[in-house]
């Protein structure tokens, strides 16, 4: 005895996303089984849309309903300020603090020995065209402070040091951190790049 | 700045599904992103036709691909003993041990004073049909040993007491545990329906 062959299908299906397991999925399948016909057929639709009704930006390299992307087609913005993300989900989280106006570069994953991504795989060749083509003045490098994002953060001020200027994230302790459990490397950094109060 | 319209859509609609907040929906969106067309096209199109390709068997009333379901017609198991479960879950974990050969019924729920479910939302009538109708000598109560399941198992004893056999899954300690973390209840439990070496 098993499943409704569907219902097995769609538990197989669903529990290849990212860390969901057969009893998740199973979870899921059942919710789904107890949503009106109409909603099915909206998620559906929507998944089976999903890829065609997205575009990749020319420029930046993020997915987004229109190629040049909103970002990139919006003359307010600073074209000579570039932000180095790895991925859209940074690049949104950066956009949410409304402090940047400059354009933003999606690198498409970061430098890493153990799962074998070289330089190669990023895009930094596209990278270079945009610094060139839009005479790019400063290049925010907003990467994660892990192996990887230093990895990475190291390689393009190998290739950009001495020809833009190159800037980082600030690092530091987060808002509502406690001293007493700061790691080392960040408190050093916090004391080395101190701000005067005003 | 947000996430394209359909990609938003969809995180949307998967925060929907049981303990998935937007981060997951998120992840699982990006996720499906990455796949090819044609395995989304497929995922789509088994969401779409979950409802319709599956049906509630008249007899046990489990979802199942045919009416009545593959237990149901199957002439080798005993129609005189009725198992009844919760939902088809617990029919399947039941399935899975090999141990029995009689036939299912799904309740359909737990009376739960919580969740505001009296046995009228239950399938009792039709519990009760199906007794009369396959002149049934033995009713397993294949229930939690929850709160609810045991307020359930009351109200089924309270109708049935006197008319059928009336039967409990032995509530004792499980495989692999250890006496001395084991609750106060199952212990006893376990204790009062000891059972012979051989």
């Amino acid at each position: 005895m098993r499943y409704p062959k569907n219902l097995q299908i769609l538990i197989d299906k669903l529990s290849l996303l990212p860390a969901v397991g057969p009893k998740t999925a199973e979870r899921y399948a059942f919710y789904l089984l107890k949503q009106k016909e109409d909603d099915l057929k909206g998620l559906a639709e929507t998944i089976s849309n999903l890829k065609s009704s997205i575009k990749t930006c020319r420029n930046c390299l993020a997915i987004s309903e229109s190629d040049p992307c909103g970002i990139c087609s919006d003359d307010k913005r600073n074209n000579q300020i570039l932000c180095v993300v790895e991925n859209i989900q940074d690049m949104i989280v950066i956009e949410k603090t409304e402090q940047y106006q400059g354009k933003y570069f999606i690198l498409g994953g970061l430098i890493s020995m153990i799962d074998e991504i070289g330089p190669e795989k990023l895009n930094i060749k596209k990278l270079v065209d945009i610094i060139n083509k839009n005479k790019v003045k400063e290049l925010i490098i907003a990467l994660n402070f892990t192996l990887e994002g230093e990895t990475t953060s190291m390689y393009l001020n190998k290739i950009f040091k001495n020809k833009i200027k190159l800037t980082r994230l600030a690092k530091g302790l987060p808002a509502g951190s406690d001293l007493e459990y700061a790691d080392h490397t960040t408190l050093k950094s916090a004391l080395k790049y101190r701000s005067e109060l005003k």
